[in-house]
């Protein structure tokens, strides 16, 4: 059968995925003397062991060639060709952090996680006064933005009203081209609310305006397909975090083709149609036991356990 | 600063992931003269589009080498070294599906995906009726699990109760041995149950009981870490699909490490916590508003068009 996987010639990309290397790809194939039409599915192989061994004794045993591609600060970017190739195309794309502290350690090591179930009591006796001694710091960039000192050319639209209002951008994680991985953030005005925790009944027209004005800027401004006529339909996938990495009340809009975003994971993210819904049937957010993924070391893990939980 | 590059040495393994062919190194660099901590991130190059394009003229002008791994039906699975490498490793895993149908050909390419806001009254009038029209054959396979025909060997957990049973056993998707990416399946025995939309206050010690068994098996025979004693953690991230690809209640049990599984995504998946927490708080899932995704070609999206929704 390898005959046949020789003779495949391409007719067309069907589908890609940058973020995991596959492509799946249509083509003809000569089979039983025929042109037949064939699928031919590619994925780059993953690291050996092998190879991960010879880095034991040095990079440069299992790279013949590293050229830059950029530096700043302690960060450094190369293209890497393995050992024995002779590619025209860098096998392995490397960011060097030199030096690397044991929080940058951390960071990029695997944490053990664990699905928290905070229920009432705990967000009230733990979690809301962790949130609520957290120094405002913290979330000063957010304010810079929505007081018009920083990334204000990045701005896609505004509403000005302090309880109501809110801006839309760019994620700083989307490169602002690709429209399968669009994704845009909304920041709320209103500095009282800090998580969906916080959601009221009254809420739910922000929240609209938010869905509303999102899939007008992802139509008029990036071509995304407009939303049904209905109502019943909409090219976004819009959502909270629960816990979030920053305690101001934001909201996550992407492509709903993008669906290799690790942040868009149940156990971490509610769907904001699924949020206004549970609101307009009277459900308080504050009176609802919510699960979410914890990672080993997080400052709030820490909180629940000091008080007893989660051991 | 190359050279800082090339003199890493590998000590530690901090992170892998094999589905985005990605792991994050811990090592030393010379650094300023000083042996000094480093962190290497490592990932494979995309495909690039001179690569496909040589596919364009065959198969053979991209790869120097070509190794069968097996074949079954119309798969074939290849190694494949590209033109100029000399790993050791295989460059790229392939699968070609020779000869392909339209229907295989749909499956493998991008679906354009929207967000379908599915209201009580199109659930009842559309999604209800096309639900209870799909042939009883469709669910024969977990019938026959669920009766002792198919996979006995395969079974974790049993409870025989015609109401409140399940059995529970490892996803087909999953390779029974990598602990961070475990995978249980709970198949409930109450065939009236189809989605999570037939769910009331009734349902939740069965859902308690899944969760229970799911967690017992994780630790019994997998060896995950137990749930913390006071119920407020547990090592499993469980969570039910709306839209589900086959309609008989059904709960996916993943480790909390699993965190690139495409299926456990905000607009498909519902945590089994939060379900229980809103069954207690009186929430009937069956007049709520659900938000979901759906793949262009999916047939019920088919059918709420035909009704006049999402257009």
């Amino acid at each position: 059968m390898t005959e046949v996987v020789r003779s495949f010639r391409l007719t067309r990309v069907l589908h890609e995925d940058a973020r995991s290397r596959v492509v799946n790809l249509l083509g003809a194939c000569s089979y039983d003397g025929q042109e037949t039409a064939a699928l031919l599915l590619m994925e780059k192989t993953h690291f050996s062991p092998q190879f991960l061994d010879t880095i034991e004794t040095g990079l440069s045993h299992a790279f013949s060639r590293i050229e830059s591609i950029g530096q700043n600060d302690i960060y450094t970017w190369v293209f890497g060709w393995q050992a024995a190739s002779k590619n025209e195309q860098a096998d392995v794309k490397m960011t060097l952090i030199c030096p690397a502290t044991d929080e940058l350690i951390a960071k990029y090591s695997t944490p053990e996680r664990r699905m928290v179930l905070e229920t009432p009591h705990m967000y009230r006796t733990v979690t809301k006064p962790w949130i609520d001694m957290l120094p405002t710091s913290k979330t000063a960039w957010v304010r810079n933005i929505l007081q018009g000192i920083s990334e204000q050319e990045s701005i896609l639209y505004n509403d000005d009203d302090p309880k109501a209002g809110f801006i839309l951008l760019p994620d700083m994680k989307w490169d602002r081209r690709s429209l399968s991985s669009l994704y845009l953030v909304a920041i709320v005005r209103d500095e009282s609310l800090k998580t969906l925790r916080d959601l009221r009944k009254e809420h739910i027209p922000l929240l609209r305006n938010i869905q509303t004005a999102g899939a007008q800027i992802a139509r008029d401004t990036f071509g995304l397909p407009p939303a049904s006529t209905d109502g019943s339909a909409t090219p976004l996938r819009c959502f909270l975090h629960y816990m979030p990495t920053y305690f101001h009340l934001h909201v996550h809009l992407l492509s709903a083709n993008f669906t290799s975003h690790p942040g868009a994971l149940v156990g971490q993210a509610h769907l904001l149609e699924d949020v206004i819904s549970l609101l307009e049937l009277g459900v308080s957010f504050s009176d609802r036991t919510l699960g979410y993924a914890m990672a080993d070391g997080h400052p709030l893990l820490h909180a629940l356990q000091e008080a007893g939980y989660a051991k």
